[in-house]
């Protein structure tokens, strides 16, 4: 990594932090400034605005949510497998990084258009990533038959709803809710409880 | 009704019209009071702020999609049987108000702290409505046991990224979805395909 790709990362981890504790609205660039222990010119250098910062983030976590998503996918031969190992995955990884879950699911929500319309974007993203293994599993005989493109939007949004109401709630560990939501997913497509697989594989 | 009250739905009846066109930010209180044909003194003493329409458009739909639910609700005597008759009818809500879908599901989104608060509590309002349909489902034995929250979330999560979907695409007839969204749903439930009815009972 150079310098400058060193300094962009410590100015994001920064930003991340102060996102997280203030929001999008009470922020400002001078904050994401002190906490990252760089100097003003260099903040401006690699990001012009706090909505460029706030973007940014956004997309360092989608890239890194994707990222793991194929990676657990890689790891198993079957559709069912893959979509399983991603479950498992993505919830970890919203675990690890709530305060980056707390800005891409909440914070994004409410600063209008260009917001909303890259939400739209990540939300199809993964839709498409999910439409895609539904369709293996349909191909390789791991998944009965069916309109992939629904169920794939409809667990996207199934997901995003439990992670919100574990960022708002700030109670629950969202590991817990593993085993139901994992149950809840599986036989949505028509997978039986005999065919779950009963330990996750990978920790 | 009184007059009163009829001003005040009339001009709800053309805020809409108004917000779904032109979306939130474009709208003046203006444009309402000349699509309502009333006074602005009339509008402003009903409603102080574009602020306060917008909410008032919000919670009218609300109200009407839960009375909506209940009706079909209480229609049926088992758990299975009132959510299956819920799902119907709140699509078929949907698409009869698209211009108001899009505004509480969309254009709401965009706008900040006190609006999403109002999609959080709303979103907990249709949790806990679903949730106690499971439950009622569990006790009279038409759904096998299950985390009712977590199942409860998760379809309105579905529910809501399947009709902003719709929304957004402006292709296809959202009751086209319904085959496909019922089974998904009725399956994640644990509920086998032969327990579901073949035909919607209310069109």
């Amino acid at each position: 990594m150079t310098d400058s790709n060193e300094t962009r990362t410590r100015i994001l981890e920064a930003a991340a932090l102060v996102f997280a504790q203030k929001g999008y609205h009470e922020t400002r660039v001078d904050d994401i400034v002190t906490q990252s222990g760089s100097s003003k010119g260099s903040v401006y250098f690699h990001f012009p605005s706090k909505e460029k910062i706030f973007l940014a983030l956004i997309e360092t976590f989608t890239d890194l949510l994707e990222m793991r998503l194929l990676e657990s996918i890689e790891k198993e031969e079957h559709g069912l497998g893959q979509l399983d190992s991603s479950l498992q995955s993505s919830l970890k990884l919203f675990q690890q990084y709530r305060g980056m879950a707390k800005i891409v699911l909440v914070q994004a929500v409410g600063l209008g258009t260009v917001f909303e319309e890259r939400r739209r974007a990540i939300n199809n993203r993964f839709t498409a990533i999910i439409q895609a293994r539904l369709e293996r599993g349909v191909s390789d005989g791991s998944i009965p038959p069916l309109q992939t493109e629904i169920a794939a939007r409809a667990w996207v949004g199934a997901l995003n709803e439990i992670v919100i109401d574990w960022i708002y709630s700030g109670e629950t560990d969202l590991q817990e809710t593993l085993p139901a939501l994992r149950t809840f997913l599986l036989r949505s497509i028509g997978v039986s409880e005999e065919k779950i697989p009963k330990t996750p594989r990978s920790k």
